[in-house]
């Protein structure tokens, strides 16, 4: 529909999630019934391998099935119609027992969860290298300084290691999320008309249906979703996670800042107008999905409360909506891995960064020191007056304390960034022994 | 992307916002940038003449420019670049003046509103089409007794010309506000790198390129997005109200109450298991469109805090989204009025479900009637106790009350369900009174 | 603030995010620093005693912080000054060592965690509480017939306890990911200024400082918010749950339908107009938190982005938001054990409504019953077409499909509800073998 | 309920839905409808003097009625249960009329809209005083140059006026939306139990009854919620707008750029920590309001698709979701106007922040420049080349290009900031001519 399908998305995924594909899992699903009802002696096994033969994706008119899915509702409906009619030219008998008991959810809804399925080997994959790359980094830079900003303030030195630390842990959240959750996700659903099962539809068809198809037998879940908004919830955190990292970067980028930058490319980042600028385009993609995701999220949640057994709308709003989720997050994912891969990093612009409220940053280190003798409020209130001096006076903070306080001797230690950064490198190391760093 | 691009959209207004439309706006807004700037001298008129005439999507490489777009960040970079290089081939001094003192973000903006004007185009005919049909219907049925219903439990009978006299006064208010809101919305984009204007857009060069355009002159609003913001809101607002609709239609069309159904089509609304039934298809679609725009608002507005002069992520997140928000609206639209057009009512099984409950709706009317003789409260009390003992006995509430209250002489007058309307009628006759009813 | 504060929520979770238990969680968190630090040799263990004797929300002016709150942005700010003054007012060296080292941030968000425990562990026993109702109310009606209905429609029957098992394993699906969060959930938060550590706040004092208050060492997560959004999409599913049982619920309760009631009390469901009627009171409270917990996730994500070391706005953004999502959906929880364990249901309705469509809803079964001689779409099509005839001429299905299929025996078996559940009893026995259903 | 009731919100809008007042309005509604009813002879002038004589919030029992609302599902029920009472006491004829023919969602709603109209008028007088220090900081600051940013990047100068213009027309769009909408939200709600009227409530008493209170007379719109959302969608516009503004004065106050900041105020700012700091709290706080709105505006659509003619849920998810939404709105509007009026400017800082970049921003007036030489296209990769030179040599780019061309003769006033700024100051004196700037 979008002139922007490639701008936001992942390549892999927007293919996963192509009709094609989609029709294909559906397909898929046909054919697993059948194999499975054939298996257990309730069709014939003649009429399965038909039935199996004939779902393929090739035989199927797309763009009836787009037109006539406005009439039926779902996809399900029309390509079980273009199904039959294939087989009946063929095979009568075979004809019989197209989707033979079922319904449409348990076809659309597994053959969701089959493409899930993809999704998470392909997320699991790029979180494992964006894993990688980010311990890479880490460890790089666990001593690199830098300011540490709260309110977008300049506040103590920290390390850059440090800060890519706290990305490379809610990555790694995440990952350990997605593994939680796919024993609860992989789920076939079969459960006919209105989920009970029927002479066709046995807690045994169930079982051989899961396994031909690779997933987990279950009870049906037409209208229960909280397992796949417990998903989409995932998503939605791993979005702002990979927004989190990219709004850092793209602070950082500012012109005057300029610790980091995105890998420079031919062609990219630059603006139609200024072409000295080096733009974070990958940054602002990033953010640019981390600003919809929630709303997706917010979708999905909003169609749990599903009527009965199967929904008049609710149903109907997860797909679109949750395959949209899936796409951004790829797509945030995909950029994230780029981004970090190619990331230039400067650490003598942040080292300069360091010094440009003349020695201000010191303050809560001088405060802390004094604060021994003087007490911690009065210390905070001598250490608040000698900062004013020193920005009225233009002066280096340094001074100003030196003059208020002439009896500390080791005053130029406190202004020393490398005895400012606190743990950062200890808890960095900590951290990264959970991983390996080779 | 998807399989659904049929089913939830209107197709009319996925072609204005294809890929092709899309380019083709924004080569009109580059053409009318070089006419602009030739009537007033800024650049040659043969100059503007080659722009013009090269400005055809025909000559763009599709794949290419969308391609391209993540390098960059925006769909006009890539395109200008190609459309330079055609120019370029033919008449080198003509593509010094391609996006003469323009960013992206003039080009984009403006054929967006370009667009965005057509499809208010649409939408104000087809409103104006829904409201036709609501005020037959409403006409047709400012008579036809039902019940109605508060918190899904029979209350009060009016008429299902009252009930879809609402329907018509909500779908009217948003007629006006999308006429209200076009002065303010059909503003071109015009400023430069930074908004700010520069030698080649001028005050006057924004006047001409308006007045080309057929938009209003406008102090650029790059990062200042609240009217496009409110025009989303607009779209919120008519997709919650046809939802309400659909709403009301999918939960009178429910098995046991049977009042109305969607017209029958051929392969419409059935299932793929139960042959009898006549689903809510369309109603379904609806809802579900109208569960999925309140998200969409939230990211356009969540989207409005766009740093500086342009923002790294947040304008970029309105496009697809609004986009959508269109596409949805517009979907619900056309279904709706399809909805309506099409609508069987059946009055008989309005009048069937109110006498379902015994006389129990007639409750208040008793209580109404009582509390002139022995107060609100205190009548109030008494049929409680009435109704309670009618539903426990299994009797008609008529007799109940004529029981403890042998005196009323005038009770089958307040059992009649023409005499507990209320108002209805008259006042949807007021209500027609504002629209034209032949 | 509002009127309804007692009517969504839940009293024991109003309690718990009250002004002074929020107090008192923060002040737990200053002497527990205190504490940790004297343990290590970090301050004196005089100093902590008179600390942790002073963090008492009896000695805080309430009114006085909220006030101050706008100066410093935040709750710790005017906390800290006011318990230092205190402190000072008694012990002048003592005072030096509140809050000794650590941030605003460190307070707030292990105070948070702290409440958080509490309103797990108070979330958890009312989940049980629920979870033990629902295996009884299945159990009870495994073997009640009642119609399933698919968008709205009546289907095929169903048992009631089989769409309660739905419902139960929902909620069954929730304890698993609460009991799953704690580990990642429950950690401190402690770092200081920008969450590196300093001299003060070592390894060891977070270690000591977690055994204090029963959490989890962690490395600082100042601007990490991923688990904390985890658990806020966990709220988000739980919510949307119960709103699925309350939205089933209340359409059950149609007067039209009257299979199920929400336990009558004293002054409940009333209405000001209608003495009659039975209104789904708590199903609309739930229905209402399930309609707004959504957006306030998609809050808690949109909020994710936190900028560097501690964010200027989203971080604040979190702390209204998430105790509104843990009181909505707390009140929700509570509403839906009165719901479930007052529930009045009705199975002669429920037998009743299986009736009302003379034998349609049996066509599936005829259909599939004739598939196995006919095939599937010509059974189809077949049923299809009696069921036409049946509607029009207003006869029961059974005699139409005699008529057209003379030769079926055993159509009477077709069309006695207790053949038509499918596999309803045996697989919710099967369900219920996971619970204790003494 | 909260901490942090006084930390986003304004306390005039807080006391305007505090508990009290919100009987208030509802009890003044209740007087008004005796009032007309009186008025034309449908009830005794004795009773309607009674009634509205008890309609005192100080009779009411609040905590009674708050715990009361659980059982009736509105605040109405229970509060005239004791308004009947009361008067029962004293006149029971009187008693008779209490309420009389109204339903609950009569009170609510016109209660609602008398205080929305108040919070307007509050929301009016604030918009004003807003714009004017918009104003008067616009005129002030139309020639201070400053850099425009894009994508967070320097790009051209502009000047400070330029940027204000920008955020004064977004607050005076919303002042022209509010006013629109004043005659179409300022409605009354009077129609009964299901909105129809009856013999108590005529059109005359709607007419009366709206005349009393200051409103339209309007026809019932219970479960037509298009015109309440519409108002909602202005306020998350307005909370968008001032987010902006903001977001770009948090990030001009950052250490590195520290080109305006926030007035200075006694405690204000500071942080537990780091006493040199300056924070954004303001603007912090604002942010986290605009980030929480979205959401809020979301729940209002979500719940547009209520039932039939009063909804089980939809409307209650309004009460608390519209008065929030509200209170942000109202806390961000008093907090900018604050921000506005004490900005600080460092025009001093703007200038030094220009020259960082070695005059590579003004690459694109260069690129424009020889352009008409040498053509767009080539001039922007000459420059392009020229910009990679003088960073790589840390050269000033005016140096680089006077070596590449040696011809160009006037390269010093290419490079000057004023010769920069495009239109930026007329265009600022072309908006000013529409406001008073004296």
């Amino acid at each position: 529909m979008s002139l922007y399908s490639e701008t936001f998305y992942a390549d892999a995924i927007n293919r996963l999630f192509s009709e094609r594909e989609t029709i294909g899992y559906m397909l898929k699903v046909e054919a697993a019934l059948a194999e499975a009802q054939a298996s257990l002696g309730i069709i014939p096994k003649e009429a399965a391998m038909v039935i199996s033969a004939s779902c393929n994706v090739d035989f199927i008119d797309v763009n009836k099935l787009k037109t006539d899915i406005v009439l039926g509702g779902n996809a399900a409906i029309p390509l079980v119609q273009q199904l039959t009619k294939i087989i009946k030219n063929t095979d009568f008998e075979a004809s019989k027992y197209v989707h033979f008991g079922a319904t449409s959810q348990d076809i659309i809804d597994t053959a969701n969860i089959l493409a899930i399925k993809e999704y998470i080997t392909w997320t699991e994959e790029k979180i494992l290298l964006l894993e990688k790359v980010l311990v890479q980094i880490t460890n790089q830079h666990k001593g690199t300084i830098m300011i540490g900003r709260t309110l977008l303030q300049q506040a103590r030195p920290i390390t850059f290691g440090f800060k890519t630390a706290g990305w490379l842990q809610s990555v790694t959240n995440t990952k350990k999320r997605v593994q939680a959750i796919k024993s609860q996700l992989f789920h076939i659903q079969l459960g006919g008309a209105v989920g009970s099962g029927n002479i066709t539809i046995t807690e045994e068809v169930q079982a051989k249906f899961a396994e031909i198809l690779g997933l987990e037998k279950s009870f049906p879940w037409q209208s229960q979703r909280d397992t796949l908004n417990d998903f989409a919830g995932i998503l939605g955190v791993l979005s702002g996670s990979l927004g989190k990292i990219a709004k850092d970067i793209s602070l950082m980028m500012q012109t005057e800042i300029a610790e980091v930058f995105e890998g420079a490319a031919e062609g990219k980042g630059g603006s139609s107008t200024m072409p000295h600028k080096r733009n974070p385009v990958t940054c602002a993609l990033i953010l640019s999905n981390s600003t919809r995701t929630p709303g997706l999220v917010s979708t999905m949640l909003a169609a749990m409360v599903q009527e009965h057994e199967r929904s008049a709308g609710y149903w109907h709003a997860e797909w679109e909506t949750l395959t949209q989720l899936m796409g951004l997050t790829a797509g945030s994912l995909e950029k994230s891995l780029d981004l970090i891969q190619h990331l230039e990093v400067s650490p003598e612009h942040m080292l300069r960064n360091i010094e440009i409220t003349n020695g201000l940053i010191y303050a809560e280190k001088v405060s802390l020191y004094l604060s021994k003798s003087i007490g911690k409020m009065q210390a905070h209130e001598a250490v608040k007056k000698a900062c004013k001096s020193a920005v009225s006076e233009e002066r280096h903070l340094k001074e100003v304390v030196q003059e208020a306080f002439p009896d500390i001797t080791d005053l130029e230690t406190l202004f020393q960034p490398e005895n400012a950064i606190g743990n950062s490198v200890s808890w960095v190391e900590t951290i990264l022994k959970n991983y390996n760093t080779d």
